[in-house]
């Protein structure tokens, strides 16, 4: 049984509250909220103690995990507590915006030997994770080629997303990870273009709206990612690796469809899940019971605080890429 | 919010105080089971009260509703004891495997006027509803040709199908059930083929594991529906509705799929739900949604007890033409 | 190189002289038509001689086979006459409306040994036979059930189909072979059912538009054939084969599909096509090329003249199943 | 009725030649091939004059047109010459390897007045033809990102790629045009990135097998190309347009396919057409037709001499890219 404390009560704090309480392997213990009342109402549902200072949690040696789901520019701080406190970390991403700061952290927290996990939920996503298996099993023989289709259901407001970091490092730094996760390499080169054709509101601080990537591997393989902040038909994200012995594809799941076929046209109203936490619950799900498994195991989780500091990195370097226009090597 | 006591700690009674507890107009009182630890377990998992008689639910006047999961020869008393004592009540399906036995109960039931819901919980999962609805609102225009198709993962030991009621009142039910939910006609001939390609031992006791029927209703669609007890592949449950101006089609929904392209085929891997409880999750919330809503408004809810005595009279037309060979009129 | 003789050119002979002319192995010498001026200029589009008496073709001992495209009604008498001057013969399906004319026939000519030929054309459609060959490999085990789906793109005239024989010798005389040639059984059992419910004429004489049939082979399979005169989104040819192993699906080829994708549903134009003359183009192609080889093999070409008996008795069978509303034996 | 002089004999050249034949708007006279056999063969094969010198067919005030199949490097003097000769031309694609030649060409001819059409035949093929219309038809609203997936069956040997020109102008030229073709703009940025994934040889001269694109154009549009010169799984084409209203996606045309449903997965038997004759059939008729009918109306035929050379210099930006790693502005 794994004693959580969890910390931010915020729309994801709640669920991994959820997936928390539900799970036969673990406990709610606290929850902490610079905003008390969150941090009451959600203890509550779960008869859990709230606080609103983490030093109780820190002291308190029944706690074995830290569920960190604060704001992005707290992650570091409460990283560097936790793990000096002996704690095991599942954080959610990214670990920070700022990739030396990530660095920074990790000199700080290297030699504390606890488990940590950041939360790229989606290597556990079964489809995705599927394709990563497959891939792995030989399946269609070496990866050549791969292709990332990552577009949102809607664009938040320009001034939520003024304070973002920007596309790369707010949205495409999970398709980065998945990147790394399926071709099991680094990238060394990346090359990124963008457009504000959503809203061009976003120019004013430099950010874009629509983005298209091409990266190259250690060993060569192309890679394709391209981005949207708004689609329409929902939220679509695909993956398709093609190898030399054929093609994988991970394709949206469809919750259920009729189709219609009329004189005009075959139609199938096929709803797609209307964003991330309904797309990938399961994934969620899947991720808490591998940080659970590593805890109890002794080993270390994944992924890594490392994972995540390299997808900052090239979330830096594609930003810097679509500044200059300019491919840029790693 | 509607107060239940629940009868019958099974399987299906686990998923359904389950369903009640989650729910936030309900709320779970009584667990009833004639074995007095699976009641318990039950009843402390969801702070409710263990009975071992039903005479302490049908007298406690803060109970509104019924929720009768127990062994299909004991529905019959119960519905009649609920009504008679005021309470709103959802049965599983089905009623009783004798028609004539139902018939007498709404004879006896039938001036209480206490809302009744029989579990048809089909009609509520989103895809066959959608088609129902899509139907109703004439996208293909006058339904002429139904197609059902029914295979259930695998079939149950021979001894447990002895005591059935034959594939047609046990497992064709749902689907006569959504033939007259989709054609919202009665049917007035049916014939019934079958074989035993699967399990040579129901022969024994005159059961089949694979049949097929025509039925045609009252302003002369024509329906079939083709039924296996054995489907490697999964639950496969698909409707196809064809009218004069297109066609509708429910297909099996796909949690998530891989495909596969290689130089011999382009395979998905897509796993079917295993079986009823999973692949009808949402239709299970939402029948009990619709339920809590007509006890709310004071409505009677559907399908209604009439709903599942014609459901019951189609399956014993199945049964004797079966038998006889010969088409039976209705 | 075969020398072939074709008899009728209306619009299903035109196109078999066409694929005659295409050939390597064939060529076109004579075209008979009761109307010379067809006949006269098919023949001179391919280089051919014109009659307008088959004598002349059966007397010319360079004619090696007979393609018999005229009307129904001198199936017969020109298969027997050709039977009788040694020639081989492909002739198009149904042999003749009444099974005691195509038995008797049989006696006549069955020692004549000449490769005969029936235009089941849809055995040697890409998809359906390699269904049927996947199948015959057991790729899903023993077949249990098998569902097959016939629609046309629109009705003839009701003029028209007073005289066609009714719908299952017109029509569905092709899934009867279908399903023959797919089960490699006989069928035991014939119940059909029927409706007007497009052309309300039909009525007049008998016939209907909309046709249920469920069949049992010899050792117990089902079968199930829906069949329509008018499908508004083009001509639906279908086949389902369901096993202990699995199933196989014959669905549709899809000349080219765009899929639109908006916030209503995500639509594929998928144009089918028109009718049987270019749906089974590919199948017309291959069935002449079949008959080819096993004349020149020496061989008795399939599917055989009893193919065509046993059809056709089973077309009887749906009728009277349908005049009497009980099963047949057979 | 276009009179045409077909020049060059080889396998491409065979298949014009078949469809001049076929068309009943158009007919071949004159057969030009520098290798006097393949010439005759095909002249005498559809009545057509074989010459070894394209003087007679100049000189012939008869001929209306002419279809150029020869090798690139002498499709310019081809067109130069019948330019001036007052011939309507249909010429193969490329124009020629050298940007600065076609140019030149351009120079030479461009007060000819004929009518000039580049065989960029994917444009008339039915499926990428509809995305296009139902694009410029507004039916996802305004285009944002273009994925195009160019996958060829299986690379040639290293000796003919040699001299091919290298990936883009060979092979990627194609899917140049199509871009241009489908977001009606000019692109003002290309970035290439390439490896050697499928033969090393083509390192020895500078060439890839395994390339991705990133395009820009004038509007700032998102392009996306990924070729490869080896696909096991077959002729892999498929063009997806997102835009601020929805998704269209022209995928593989499937000629037949057999589902098969096992207890492991459900794979489709769906072989692509071979390569881009048989893939692109009916483009190659419908760009005929589209030249003959423009000859006819004496309208300037569309792909233009212009479209030939603007994607030609596309070839040649994504050539530099791909040799200096840097983005190319044109």
């Amino acid at each position: 049984m794994i004693n959580f404390a969890l910390l931010g009560a915020g729309r994801i704090g709640k669920m991994h509250a959820g997936l928390i309480a539900a799970s036969p392997q673990a406990q709610l213990s606290y929850v902490f909220d610079t905003h008390s009342p969150s941090a009451m109402a959600l203890a509550e549902k779960y008869q859990a103690t709230a606080v609103d200072s983490v030093d109780v949690i820190l002291q308190d040696s029944r706690v074995d995990a830290l569920l960190i789901a604060t704001s992005t520019d707290t992650h570091v701080g409460f990283i560097i507590q936790g793990a000096k406190a002996g704690k095991a970390i599942l954080c959610e991403k990214p670990i920070d915006l700022s990739s030396s700061l990530v660095a920074d952290c990790w000199e700080q927290i290297k030699d504390c030997k606890v488990p940590i996990q950041i939360g790229f939920n989606r290597r556990f996503d079964p489809t995705h994770a599927s394709l990563q298996r497959q891939l792995s099993d030989g399946s269609i023989g070496e990866l050549q080629q791969l292709v990332i289709t990552s577009r949102d259901p809607d664009i938040a407001p320009a001034e939520y997303l003024r304070h973002s970091g920007g596309i790369f490092r707010d949205m495409i730094i999970h398709d980065f990870d998945m990147l790394r996760f399926i071709t099991g390499e680094e990238v060394v080169q990346v090359h990124a273009i963008g457009s504000t054709l959503i809203d061009p509101d976003l120019a004013q601080f430099g950010d874009v709206d629509s983005v298209m990537l091409t990266l190259k591997t250690e060993s060569g393989k192309l890679c394709h990612i391209n981005g949207s902040r708004r689609c329409v038909y929902g939220y679509d994200q695909r993956i398709e690796a093609f190898g030399a012995g054929g093609m994988l594809q991970s394709t949206n799941p469809l919750p259920h469809a009729v189709s219609v076929s009329t004189a005009e046209s075959t139609a199938a109203h096929s709803p797609l899940n209307p964003f991330f936490i309904e797309r990938y619950q399961q994934a969620y799900q899947a991720q808490l019971d591998s940080f659970i498994q590593a805890v109890n195991d002794g080993t270390q989780p994944s992924p890594s605080f490392t994972d995540g500091l390299q997808a900052q990195r090239l979330a830096d370097a594609a930003q810097q890429s679509l500044d200059t226009g300019l491919p840029v090597q790693l």
